[in-house]
C-alpha cells in the first residue's frame, strides 16, 4: 500500500485565502510538513495530521531539501497522506518542481494543489492590478535573491513593456533598482514595496523607480516576505479603494508609507 | 445605505479552486454578477443571490464594460451585496483594475478577492513549474491578443531568461512563435499548449517552438481557453506526475497531444 503526496499551495497568509481543495487535503491528511510563514490557522484544518515544522527559521539551519524529499517518500511507502504545505503557489519559486521530480522518481503517486500567488493577489491587495488597458499588458515575475536570478531578463525587456514584479529581492532591492534604471527605465516610473500583505502587521511603501534605489525606505524589512512592483500600474495603488489596504501613516509627496491590519 | 462589490477570482474552473473566501462572499450576496467560463459548481454557493450572466458568448454580442459598471454601481446605491464574478483572477487580463476604478470613482465600497489564475495554475496542472531551479529564475506572462500587446516584451526579453506564458494567444500563435525565433530563442525550446485545463474536455499540446509555428497541432483549440508556455520548463512535463494531466492520447516523438477528463 503506497500514500499519496499533495503539493499544496497555502496562499499568502491571510487563511480565508486556502482553495476548497487545500481544506479537503489537509482534513484527509495523516501528516503535514509545512513551512515558515504558513498560518496557524491553516494547519487547524488537518484535525487528524501529525505536523513537522520543515522551513527556516532565523539563525537556525534548514533542514535541507533531500532530508524533506526522503522524508515524505518514506512516509508516503508507509501508506500515510501527506500534504507539503508551502506558502503562495507550489510552483513559484517553492521548489514544488523538485519535489514533485523527487516524488516521481521514486514512484510516490503525487499531485499538485495551487495557490494564490503572492505574486500577483499582494499587489491587488495593495490596489495595484498587474495588468491594466492601456498601461500594462504583460508582467513579470522574477526571483530577486541573486544578480544571477534577475540581471539577465531586467536587463533585456524593454522600459515599460511589462509590470516588474520582483520576489525575494529586498536585499538586493538597490541593485534592482539600478539595474531597471540602467536598462532604460524612466526614474519617475511608479514603484512600490509590499511587506506581507495579507498578514498582520504587513505595510505597504509608495514612490518611484528612483526612490526605490534610496538606502533607507519608510518600511520594515525584517522578518515579512518584501515584493517590489515597477511600473506605471503601481501608480493605480492611490485611485483604487484602499478598502484592503488600510489608512496612510504618513505621505511625503512621492511616498507613503502604510500599515495594514486584519 | 450603500452596498458593497467584491471582485471575485474564481479560479481556472474547477469548483475546489475556489478560496474559501470566493464561497463565503458568494453565499452572502444578494447579486451575481459572473462571466462566461465560470463553472455552475461556482454558482450554486451564491443560493440567495439573483444571478446574471455578463459575459461574451460565441457569436453574440457582448454586454459592454460600462454597462457593467453602471449595474454594479447602480445596485449597490441600493444597498446590494453583489459579486462580480471572474474567471482566474480578477487583475490577471480581467479587467478587474478598470471596475474597480469605475467603483472608487461613484464612491462604492469595493474588495477585491484574488483567485488561482490559470497563468500559473494551468502549466501546473500539465505538469510544468513555471520556476525552477537550474532552468527559470522567472516568468513572464503576456496577453497573446495582438501584437501591440505581446510584441515589445517578446521581442526584447532575452532568450531562455524567462519561462514565457501567453494568455489569449491561441489566434496569433503562429505570429508569436515567429518572433520569439527572431528574438534568438532556439527552435528546439521546448513548448506547450493548454487548453482548459482543470475543465472537462481540456486537451494539452506538448513540443518545440519550431513545432508551435507550424499552422496545424492536434490540439481542439475550439472554445476552451488556450495557454502557451515556452521555455525549459516546458520539457518537465514529461517526468512529473501525471496524476492530473490524464492519459496521452497519442506521441509522436516530438508532440503528444492529451485529453484529461476529471
Amino acid at each position: 500500500m503506497t500514500g499519496f503526496v499533495s503539493l499544496v499551495g497555502a496562499g499568502p497568509g491571510d487563511p480565508e485565502l486556502l482553495t476548497l481543495k487545500a481544506v479537503r487535503r489537509l482534513g484527509e491528511a495523516d501528516l503535514v510538513l509545512y513551512d515558515a510563514l504558513v498560518e496557524t490557522t491553516a494547519l487547524s484544518y488537518a484535525v487528524r495530521a501529525q505536523r513537522f515544522f520543515v522551513g527556516k527559521r532565523a539563525g537556525r539551519p534548514a533542514i535541507r531539501q533531500d532530508a524533506i524529499n526522503r522524508l515524505m517518500i518514506r512516509e508516503a511507502r508507509r501508506g500515510r497522506r501527506i500534504v507539503r504545505l508551502k506558502c503562495g503557489d507550489p510552483f513559484v519559486f517553492g521548489r514544488g518542481g523538485e519535489e514533485a521530480l523527487a516524488l516521481a522518481a521514486a514512484g510516490i503517486p503525487c499531485e499538485i494543489v495551487p495557490g494564490i500567488s503572492s505574486a500577483i493577489a499582494a499587489p491587488m491587495l495593495a490596489g495595484i492590478p498587474v495588468t491594466h488597458r492601456g498601461l500594462a499588458s504583460a508582467f513579470l515575475v522574477v526571483s530577486g535573491h541573486a544578480e544571477t536570478a534577475y540581471g539577465p531578463s531586467l536587463r533585456s525587456l524593454a522600459p515599460g513593456s511589462a509590470t516588474i514584479i520582483v520576489m525575494m529581492g529586498m536585499a538586493n532591492r538597490v541593485g534592482i533598482a539600478r539595474e531597471l534604471r540602467a536598462a532604460g527605465w524612466a526614474p519617475g516610473t511608479p514603484a512600490a514595496v509590499l511587506l506581507g500583505v495579507s498578514r498582520p502587521g504587513s505595510g505597504q511603501w509608495h514612490g518611484t523607480l528612483d526612490a526605490l534605489g534610496a538606502h533607507v525606505l519608510p518600511v520594515d524589512d525584517g522578518d515579512l516576505p518584501g515584493i517590489i512592483v515597477v511600473g506605471a500600474v503601481a501608480g493605480l495603488a492611490g485611485l483604487l479603494s484602499t478598502e484592503l489596504s488600510g489608512d496612510p501613516l504618513s505621505a511625503d509627496g512621492t511616498t507613503a508609507a502604510r500599515r495594514q491590519s486584519r
